[in-house]
């Protein structure tokens, strides 16, 4: 019998708890013993559901138990749960999360102390909730030099762009709805400024390239400033407006990685993907583009990806799984170095080169954002967004 | 280091190959050492080529090789592979192979091998291509009871499909096209009466649920008999014709598989998967349903697939992936027992119940294709195909 913990007891803890439950069977068939949840951890009082036997208060109770084997981190933050998870570690205990935060911006030291004492600490819920992308990333495409992700990441974001595009409301009513739907929270903030969204293409860059890019270093912007007549423009014109993590190798070896809503040509994949669905495209040199489509989010989907990491590390008790990334990528300024395509819209006097769309706009470049902003002030543009282009 | 063998050195041995060479430091960096191509076995004469040190010609030499760890498997069919494969195994070499036909049809034999000798028999490139698809559905989808597969697995038929849907043009014409681009082969057969599909909805159905499904004893329906008509009413209904293979649990535990043509509606994302590209959407009962999309086959991407199994399988020499799947699945009579809805064409006198499309077509049922097809009959209906539903 092969023990675990689940700490904090929230929408991904119990979905954990629950996923145990309803496929107890398949799982201890998969793990060749019965999964026993044998702690839960948390502030509130547990005493009055089905988990009042499991339930403990104190951390050290699971630090100090030789016969649990592995905890599940479901705190979020970086606080509590970076002290928890490095003590968990140090106590040769497997860590299975789904904090993007924690795995953004600790995710180095985590798994250096992981290697350390020979365990495992795995993360496949903290991108894409439910849907396999991590692994089929390191492990699938592993004969692969990887060259650009590109991802929509956030599933509050894209719900609110969908209604946008579909349902022709402006960008404050769509979020109001994502409220009153349960899909976004009552501080949106780190979903819709892009936030969260950065946090995921940090970590798929640092498993893609094996070196840390940080959330604080990377170019993010949101959703908030886009216009509801741009999204109609872009939609007539057969391209979406989408919010999407991007990261890539540039011939140079440097990483850029960036979060900006972009439009997206509708015989692309990810211009495809709507309400809370997220898609991650990955390009490897020899696979080509291959793409990873579900719910981002939501109990049960983000608890079938924690799930199935603690079958895993289980499964690898004895040679952990060898994951982690080492010093900060060389990373390339979005602002001053990277070429794009761009959207601009306006009065011109003098029409921009390239594509005209309809209304008084155009798509022109390639140029840096520094570049094209600044053209944008000089023709009086309205709007001012990122192509992309294959 | 680590030494492998190439049997069979066509289209996807040659891209095996090709990905060493590419890619051979990031392949060392994954392994922990260098991988060395020790053996080409192929039955031409490869001394005019790079790999004139490596040609062998007599399968012994690698059988009695206690330096070599692994072999892929690129002959393809089930007789000279499955004798190769067989003594590979019983030499406790590793086995890597892209042969959909020998795994969907001597799999478990072969598994069986694999476990008794402790090695690993691994197959990612046999469904999808370089689409990671298999070790997502057993690795990252492992706590789920897995309730659906339903895919586009066979790129010839989908872009003879997208080329009657959005050039217009009928099977046979569409068919010359797919010969002449090198997407469909002199003799088409496979593809195009389904067989190919037939074998990978097999080799999913024999994952998911742990029992043999063979391609012999499900039902199988290709695309020759596909009316260009009916490709546009669909079209202009809002459905896309596609040839899916799916397979399914129905409530009393037994298993239904089967490959036909359906009309599958457009706000369905396996819908919009053109060209030669597969897509193959999992239902799992927490993850809900995720898709994975991709170039289901060519040289490098099937290729990639390959490599990413070796490396995996030499990672895994301790303690090998448990796979394997045991005695005859309980299979539906999807004839006479799997309700299912129907798209049929006709001049009615009398119309059917159901959705009304254009041109004198209707959506009805559920019903058996046993009953469908009598009523098609009573009603001298001109076409029939099922539809798939959420």
């Amino acid at each position: 019998m092969a023990n675990f913990a689940i700490m904090g007891f929230g929408t991904v803890g119990k979905g954990v708890a629950e996923v145990l439950r309803l496929n107890s069977e398949a799982i201890a068939e998969k793990l060749g013993e019965p999964l026993n949840l044998k702690y839960i951890l948390d502030i509130h009082d547990l005493s009055n559901t089905p988990y009042a036997k499991q339930a403990v208060s104190d951390f050290s109770v699971l630090e100090n138990d030789p016969d649990l084997d592995l905890v599940v981190e479901c705190i979020g933050g970086a606080k509590v749960a970076l002290d928890f998870t490095r003590r968990a570690l140090t106590a040769g205990k497997h860590v299975v999360t789904s904090n993007k935060e924690l795995v953004a911006t600790c995710g180095k030291e985590l798994l250096a102390i992981a290697k350390e004492k020979n365990v495992n600490y795995l993360f496949e819920a903290s991108v894409g909730g439910g849907i396999p992308v991590l692994r089929p990333l390191f492990q699938c495409l592993a004969a692969n030099q990887i060259e650009e992700i590109v991802g929509v990441l956030n599933g509050t974001t894209n719900y609110i762009l969908t209604r946008m595009v579909k349902g022709g409301i402006p960008f404050a009513d769509a979020l109001k709805e994502a409220q009153s739907k349960g899909y976004a929270e009552a501080n949106p903030a780190a979903d819709v400024e892009g936030l969260d969204a950065g946090r995921k293409i940090c970590i798929l860059s640092d498993l893609a390239w094996g070196r840390e890019v940080s959330p604080e270093k990377i170019s993010i912007q949101g959703i908030s400033n886009v216009d509801l007549k741009d999204v109609g423009i872009a939609s007539r014109a057969g391209y979406r407006v989408k919010l999407l993590g991007r990261a890539l190798k540039t011939p140079d070896g440097r990483t850029a990685a960036y979060v900006a809503p972009h439009l997206v040509p509708e015989d692309c994949p990810v211009a495809l993907v709507d309400d809370v669905f997220n898609a991650i495209m990955i390009r490897g040199n020899a696979v080509g583009d291959v793409m990873f489509y579900g719910r981002g989010a939501g109990s049960l989907p983000t608890a079938s990806a924690v799930m199935g990491d603690v079958l895993d590390a289980l499964n690898h008790r004895a040679k952990r799984r060898n994951l982690g990334w080492s010093e900060p990528a060389d990373l390339v300024n979005i602002e001053k170095e990277l070429p794009l395509y761009w959207y601009v819209r306006g009065e011109f006097t003098q029409a921009p080169e390239g594509e005209k769309l309809p209304d008084g706009a155009y798509i022109t470049g390639p140029m840096t954002a520094e570049t094209a902003k600044k053209q944008a002030e000089n023709w009086g543009a309205a709007a001012l967004l990122p192509v992309l282009r294959a």
